[in-house]
């Protein structure tokens, strides 16, 4: 292994593309880390000989358990769960969050997506549910749960995001957090649906009419007000989520899907469309999810979510097991469109390599991003920095913070940062 | 509504592109259908008043319950589960079916996925379970879970089919069943995994080797023997499906992935890679998984999967309410690569319109595909034929059989229909 050992070093240093030990991203695309010998520096695979696999485990020497109607993760998994975060005496009300670093790729389970709810789920009979179109329009529409079944439908795969999504990040001190605790109100579904402009356009909307006031059939009749523009765009009244029925905790039997805008506008348990000609002031646009400005203005209907990411490979909870090659990973995304490039600094955001990004890279999606990185042992600070197709790059945390009044922590997008520590502890830190 | 009724047809008339009411699939993507009225043609909305949603449901007046740590489907979706074929004595051996015709979109979720196994599930515990690749390598090698996770990883969405789905369609007289039992043994998730490539790499094959024989940890010791070259190019060991690890009855801890191959040599509960330079002819691919042909021969290792199409909606089951508009809906797939396009027929083959296909359109993923239909009433013969882009078309039934020997059933990819009844009930039929 000694020689081994050498030709890695010597053809990881050919590879490095920024400080620290990150490794050119195509290095991952060409396989020019097949050579690099993983196993040979430590981190890997254990050297074995001819009896390899001669012994079969128990598992092997009896019949296995039978066939399920619809199955579940393994026992083993029992740690991979939803953070519940919810105020004294208020079940209802309060958020659950998606472990982010537990998880992979680009989907988020159905059972592992992010919850808000402001009045707990509601347990609708789907038969007795319907959909109302009214106000500003020519004809107003009933809609029930079959009626919606007949129209023609789109699949698409779009992230939603809270929009109090990382507001830890203004406390002063940083918050020591798992990815999922920090960034977890957000996940990445496939949603099928009907769009909303087939609904409208049948409703017949009226020249005066230029909003729409979304109602929820939850006990908190959640109430926004969405731009006719957007709903005329690629709004959806999505009726499944990941290929079933849409879950309770996600508005079953149906929610309004509005990609890129912040969570709390995406009605869940959608029952109402009223078209008007002005925003309703509702309560949960007023009290909540405004921006407190630097004057002492609120500003409202901020609606589209910026460009962001986070590392959760690795991150805080997890610990780094000696020196050798690592792969970063993480996730990219942008309520404007597409992600265009992912950056990675190893070295406190001194220098910046290019992640690479796992396709398909989808418009409103998330998009994860990977890098190899070999680490020298030494105290080392993380960061990704991700640019969207309009250009738009994540600002640093001192920069979004000047962007506000004090206690504001709405739709945090900032640039965040990992410290490897020498003994492989991940803290967060502010830079 | 008179007036609109007529309008409608007109317009309708327009967009015909193929015998007996098949719409123009472009009339979906430029919204042409918004003006279409399916409200209007009796199929959708109720005109409401003023009074629309005055009265709050029951379950808007109660606060909902409370968060989850993993949620379920909704309570109302019982209907909804895979549909288990399990022989006399022998929970372990059999299936368990998608039931297609249940869902919707590309992804199918986790818990739906369709099963077969030879043996049952073994329950492993993962700190316990190794990876071993040995044979004609120059350094054995023996891989924990916990160092697979160091490796760099990749997240694709490809289907796993088994070979025998759809054989049902080889009876005599059409089988009655719903779409999902007689070819829910297909489903489609995002799996994340280290390239095979990168592992064998590491463990340095031999210029002698030319297949991989990979074996299970189950109660069957599943072994099938992979071309190397398959081996080296998109295989994958995938240790999370859909975001989350693995479930136990797709592999749990970790499953062989090779894209397009039929569904059997996705060896799950991956235990030995072993590198050699002849296949081993194992019991699953001499006495199951073979291809009996008409001079009495049987043809081994036909590995890849061919184009296949399937309309899922309508389909057996389900009854039609009357004429008016509908979407047809369905998937398409193919182990050679990306569907490039679908056409569909109403009038048992006469005529065919190209189907919209849902974006993104991926290799060696499924492909939902839609096209509105006017139905009037008549009894109608709806078909679907699929082409990949390597120009591959999907063969009639009666080519498809004229292929092989009698009873010879696995790698069945022929066109299907779906006899419409006036009274709008849906059959099986043979064309």
């Amino acid at each position: 292994m000694g020689n081994l050992e050498k030709i890695d070093a010597a053809k990881l240093r050919e590879e490095t593309v920024a400080g620290n030990g990150l490794i050119d991203r195509r290095a991952l695309l060409r396989g020019a880390l097949l050579s690099a010998g993983i196993a040979a520096a430590g981190a890997g695979a254990v050297h074995a000989d001819d009896s390899i696999g001669a012994n079969a485990p128990e598992w092997m020497t009896t019949p296995g358990r039978t066939f399920s109607v619809y199955g579940t993760p393994a026992k083993w998994q029992e740690n991979v769960q939803r953070v519940i975060t919810v105020g004294p005496g208020r079940p209802g009300t309060g958020t659950s969050r998606t472990p982010l670093q537990l998880l992979e790729g680009m989907i988020t389970p159905a059972g592992l997506h992010f919850e808000r709810h402001h009045n707990g789920i509601p347990d609708i009979d789907p038969g007795k549910h319907e959909l109302y179109i009214h106000g500003m329009v020519k004809r107003p529409l009933a809609f029930s749960l079959d009626a919606l079944m007949r129209y023609p439908m789109e699949s698409r795969i779009y992230f939603v995001e809270c929009s109090g999504n990382s507001g830890g990040f203004v406390a002063p001190q940083p918050p020591q957090q798992t990815a999922g605790e920090l960034n977890g109100l957000l996940s990445c579904s496939e949603w099928t649906g009907v769009k909303l402009s087939i609904l409208l356009a049948e409703a017949g909307v009226t020249k005066e009419a230029k909003w729409v006031i979304a109602e929820g059939a939850d006990a908190a009749a959640m109430s926004r007000s969405v731009p006719l523009e957007k709903c005329m765009d690629d709004a959806m009244v999505a009726l499944y989520q990941n290929g079933e029925a849409i879950r309770p905790e996600q508005g079953f039997p149906m929610r309004l899907l509005l990609p890129g805008y912040e969570g709390n506008i995406n009605v869940k348990w959608l029952r109402r469309l009223n078209v008007t000609d002005a925003p309703v002031d509702a309560r949960d646009e007023t009290s909540h999810y405004t921006e407190l400005m630097p004057g002492g203005k609120a500003r409202q209907y901020m609606l589209p979510l910026d460009a962001k990411s986070v590392i959760v490979k690795p991150s805080f909870g997890m610990t780094m097991k000696g020196p050798g090659l690592y792969e970063i990973s993480g996730l990219a995304w942008s309520g404007a469109g597409r992600i265009s490039k992912v950056e990675v600094s190893a070295d406190s955001g001194q220098t910046w390599a290019l992640a690479a990004l796992n396709e398909p890279i989808l418009s409103k999606a998330v998009t994860r991003f990977r890098l190899p990185w070999q680490w020298d042992g030494r105290p080392s600070v993380l960061m990704s920095r991700a640019t969207d197709e309009t250009g738009e790059v994540q600002p640093t945390r001192a920069n979004w913070l000047a962007q506000f009044a004090p206690g504001q922590f709405y739709h945090f997008n900032a640039i965040q940062s990992w410290g490897i520590g020498a003994d492989g502890t991940v803290k967060n830190v502010y830079v």
